[in-house]
């Protein structure tokens, strides 16, 4: 099978290096990724400037496609002109730091994910929690494996994707799967305020990225207690529960 | 009541500047919106640099505080320290550009009022069509007041937002309101692949930015029939509806 591999860490991270060598008994992955961090840059596209696309080489072996653009630029890219043949799977991370919460919306890497649940391919963001230790990417990577080694014998529904988040412990601890719902709750963050050289204020984003209240069955429980969160996310937004009643408002404009 | 105004376009645009206006009669409206153009930003946030708050004036007047990132983080920012008071109501608008189905993910202007709801205050996502007139702004300010005054009136339910779009047409062309879901399918799109004056390729995002297929009972499709549409959006991106099916997989990792 055909895989691309994308993040949003950019095309010489750890976590897509990893992975690349993880998924390769499944088929051909290719990798076309940023070629620069762009971690927080959502669902950005590029339409005002135009995009380059560099062959990336690591001693002298060809590691895949680096793209001056967002995720979500690099799999449009890929899947409209770079790659001649339709892949099968898509594959976004290893993510070094938790995509969980709000954060999924913030997330370069889970928005590569929808671009490719959107243009028709199977698509997983995969992303690992930062802890006090060492980001143990090899053992994340390994865990991936067994898990895509799952998603490619089942079906996921068209515009479907699955958002895996892996705590930084090692195997032995990990306690399981948890299929949980995105927490869709407010996170303790403020902004710190300094004054540069010149006497003029700007603004830090700060705080913990925890939130203010812990939710039984949501990604960031699951993840905080120990277990692998997997989520189902869909991108087409519509709040379907709420359509009948807006209906029913007195829309006389 | 206290409304905060904000847009992807700019604080210089003039979809904001009339909007202002026309929102001035419902309370105090503080314009927090991006120093500069910021369309396809999605839902970006920046915590890799800090931010820079600007007072910004037209003619002598206050307009509001332009900032140096992205539609989200001006939301952010505003709502975490710059406004001392809470906000009732955020209107994200008036987009020049319609943000219809997978739009709306890459849209600064929708990320915006994604932020608002998630920080608790009901709102409204405004983008007015473009089409061969000129962009009808003072009409779609208009417009927007008018469903304004619906919306204040009635309650949204905490995590949810509207996405309205208005076609470019004169008010008496304009069909009436119709409650929307987002379109999921693909666009026309491609990339136009061209050479630089030293030879190397570059790559242009390019395509009509419509749907291969026209679904019934989309915002795409309403707009295109001459109707301001209405769709209520949620930022959890759980799919509910796959959450058992997932569940039932062998999950043994």
């Amino acid at each position: 099978m055909k895989i691309i591999l994308t993040n949003d860490d950019g095309i010489y991270s750890p976590g897509i290096l990893e992975l690349k060598e993880a998924l390769a008994p499944f088929g051909s992955v290719n990798v076309v990724a940023p070629d620069v961090q762009k971690s927080g840059v959502g669902h950005s596209i590029t339409f005002s400037h135009p995009l380059r696309v560099r062959e990336v080489y690591t001693n002298g072996d060809f590691v895949g496609y680096g793209i001056d653009g967002s995720p979500a630029d690099c799999v449009k890219l890929a899947v409209r002109e770079i790659l001649k043949e339709k892949s099968q799977l898509l594959v976004s991370g290893i993510n070094i730091g938790a995509n969980v919460g709000i954060n999924v919306l913030y997330s370069g890497t889970v928005a590569a994910a929808i671009e490719g649940a959107l243009l028709g391919i199977p698509s997983v963001a995969v992303s690992l929690e930062i802890s006090e230790s060492t980001p143990d990417v090899k053992g994340a990577a390994e865990t991936t494996k067994n898990i895509i080694d799952l998603i490619i014998k089942k079906e996921l529904p068209r515009g479907t994707l699955l958002n895996i988040n892996i705590p930084n412990i090692s195997k032995e601890k990990i306690k399981g799967v948890k299929i949980t719902n995105q927490f869709s709750g407010d996170f303790e963050e403020h902004y710190e305020k300094r004054t540069d050289p010149r006497g003029i204020a700007y603004y830090w984003l700060a705080g913990t990225g925890w939130p203010k209240e812990d939710v039984i069955g949501t990604d960031m429980h699951a993840l905080k207690e120990g277990y692998i969160s997997v989520t189902p996310l869909r991108y087409d937004l519509t709040d379907k529960t709420f359509l009948t009643e807006v209906g029913s408002w007195e829309w006389n404009t």
